[in-house]
């Protein structure tokens, strides 16, 4: 793949500066590109290393339209970088058709250009619609339906009736629809409550590596378009994920739980059960949320509060020592006050 | 599957409320129910939905008798629902018999009506007991053993002479028996010390989703009958788990710990290694447990510490900087104070 | 395998006491092992057990070279005994050869003695150096290289382009090189930044189960000779792991961030992104790292600060509601005295 800087320019709607037939074959990190790459610039204070950089071309901001080297200037040089990754970005592998190593069940309703790899087990009743992409090692259980241009890496495993919009990519190891955790203590021992439900997953999602996201106990675990998740993530039946909310890995959410849209949870969050966090809500990374949050709100701490107070109060922890022994010795100092106090009638 | 009202009622040993002959297809949750369903009501806040609900009947508790529906009363509606649950479950497919897509090794003892899935690979001497089911994608090791009626989601790994017992499930992802995390620091490096146990489950054990069991570094990691484990758990080297216990989703337990009966960790909690956890222990979510802890305790907090207390802990961490302010002005007004009782000798 | 004492000792380059022909047929714990097995004593404290064991020998550390059974004295029996284990461990069974059910892809390069497992899918140009073994159900895809002697256990995914080196060993469910979790929130959602890096592993890394090593979004994410990282464990892309670092289970390393050799991370820690862990640091379970850490510190809680530091602090937060209910009677008392001390001056 090779792209003039020109080209690249005009793909971005950016400005050019320097020779707009130079060849550009990749991209690269500003301390690795070469020659035949272009890097970019996202923050001012990166710009020192352009000097040592052996790029060919830089993408920058408007800011830095001064530097003295072939530029492309955008608004906005992170956005401008994933576009240009995204067109020099090997096209992943497909093994085009239906793989004669797969395992197939009955009455499989395929779409045009769906590719199956070897070595994958598919269910009964699957639908599965144009383009879909299924690669080695999979299980799709019956009636799983997956949406057109959908990506699922090797060695995923989606059970029975759980349903996956248009474009989504679940990464290796995920598992979708297993069971719930529900039981029911009783003297004899914790009685499994049957989890008869399933996954819907809305388009444009993608998850990450090793997630489980389990079916609901009743009705549905549900994931809102544009979701992103990341790996080691756990969500429990019956949960809702709001529209282009972010999971950061290792965040577990309870059963029941729902999330408004673009609710962010930073890493290794836990959520309890049966809470609802509105649209926007922020969780900061460990948190441990046990109540309900209105949107907009930014939480942290395990319990969490409101992220600015925890800020503040953080800031205590390491002082408690101190704290503990300023207490101390005012204690003792109004003990004296109090006895020399007390002796004063009698002077 | 079809069952009218007063089998269900005869079936849960409860009371009929309504035309016995009422036929039931299917159990939902109160708002999704329709005509031909059943659903429940476990708590009487819930009791203003029934209003509004279009289900067929209703299992509820004897106080809630006068709702004017078709009913089931019974004295716990929970479990009820776990029961009919149960019986409108879809069965999991099984494929009769072994799979001409499995890959077998020699010298296998295969009980009546045992089910492996294609694509599953099955090492020498492995004894599968009546009933068993291995699903797709499966990988047993040499020697492992699994007791009758146990059922083995797809692409689960269990590694030679691992045993488990009898009506146990595993779902997808979960390894069982891999290397415990056992080093020796050396000045050349960190010296692997030979991993030579194995993993123990007994009978009606319940794991989750992309969970990791490793076997002992010498003996055993046992789980007692009984015990559910929720999903992307890791239990360490010769762990113990003592029956019925629960562990919430991404527990991690390090080596050598050992928990009574019926404990419950809640989600994301940590033990430290070589405690022992007594009978009836509850763990509060997001704990990190670094000492021993007596039955019938419940601890909360990293470190851990009583929960009652934890709970009164954690309500004044929110005040720290009011609390430090305030110690602050104290300091001030005691200083005046000396000051002050020290000038008076003078008067 | 059979050895006597004698010849153990010579192994372990240490000192018999007893009968030197005696034969040993295993090793085992202290509770376990029996005649013709040996044990060891690691700390003086469990030498008590020592009268009560079947134990056929012992290998103790000098102080204990006076117990009246047959000795092997080591200056370090921890590590004597991981070297006997190694010695009496099973051999993991290796299937000679390229299995037919394999699914090969073309321009393989496969050294001497190459074991790939029946089910296992390998993509084109795949290199495996000498000895290497690929268990059932892997999956690596193109370009993959797998250093001499490198063990891939059941299950695991090493997805295109990614590189081990030599003497590696990944257990299963391990996903390497899945896609970094990079995404840019636009107004219409998040839009994907293609992750184009690798993931480079050097000699001798151990990973447990069901980790997720992403690959770098450019350049690579990278793991040092000698690594050892357990269960569960996620790494975001283009983190650096230093030589003979240790990473305990369900620990998260954000992006970017990079360790020095010989830092350890205990279990359920968290780091952020962008951060530089000097050599030798050590972080304590369940923290929260949020900023960059020098050599040779010790940091601990969530956000983390110096351990010592984090130790006093931790032992006054179960003190707090006593601390708070000393404050307000603090106050009352100033305010007392001070009240007293206006009205003096009218007497």
């Amino acid at each position: 793949m090779k792209r003039t800087l020109g080209e690249l320019a005009a793909l971005l709607q950016g400005e050019v500066k320097g020779p707009p037939d130079l060849v550009i074959e990749g991209i690269a990190a500003i301390e690795d590109a070469g020659p035949r790459e272009i890097t970019f610039i996202t923050q001012k204070r990166f710009a020192r290393l352009a000097s040592r950089s052996q790029a060919g071309a830089f993408i920058v901001a408007p800011g830095l339209a001064d530097l003295a080297r072939p530029l492309i200037i955008v608004p906005n040089p992170y956005l401008a970088y994933a576009r240009v990754a995204a067109l020099f970005a090997p096209v992943p592998r497909r093994r085009p058709g239906v793989s004669e190593l797969a395992c197939l069940g009955r009455d499989l309703t395929l779409g045009r250009d769906v590719s199956i790899g070897p070595l994958a087990c598919i269910g009964d009743r699957v639908r599965l619609d144009d383009g879909v992409t299924v690669m080695p090692g999979c299980f799709l259980g019956d009636g799983v339906h997956l949406g057109a241009g959908t990506l699922i890496y090797p060695n995923v495993t989606i059970l029975e009736r759980c349903r996956l919009g248009r474009n989504c990519i679940i990464h290796s190891g995920t598992v979708i629809g297993a069971d719930g955790f529900g039981f029911i203590p009783t003297p004899a021992g914790n009685e499994k409550i049957p989890q008869l439900g399933t996954v819907v997953i809305d388009d444009e999602v993608e998850i990450g590596a090793n997630c489980a996201i389990d079916r609901g106990a009743l009705g549905e675990t549900r994931i809102g378009r544009g979701v992103k998740i990341d790996n080691l993530v756990h969500l429990a039946h019956n949960v809702q994920v709001g529209e282009h909310s972010l999971l950061v890995a290792q965040v577990g959410v309870s059963g029941s739980t729902r999330l408004g849209q673009r609710v962010i949870l930073a890493g290794q969050v836990g959520l309890a059960g049966h809470l609802e966090l509105g649209d926007g809500v922020r969780v900061g990374a460990q948190s441990g949320v046990n109540h309900s949050v209105a949107a907009g709100q930014d939480v942290s701490g395990s319990p969490a509060f409101a992220h600015k107070e925890w800020l503040r109060s953080m800031g205590q922890i390491p002082k408690l020592p101190d704290l503990y022994r300023r207490l101390k010795r005012l204690e003792q100092q109004v003990a004296e006050l109090s006895a020399s106090a007390d002796e004063e009638p009698e002077t």
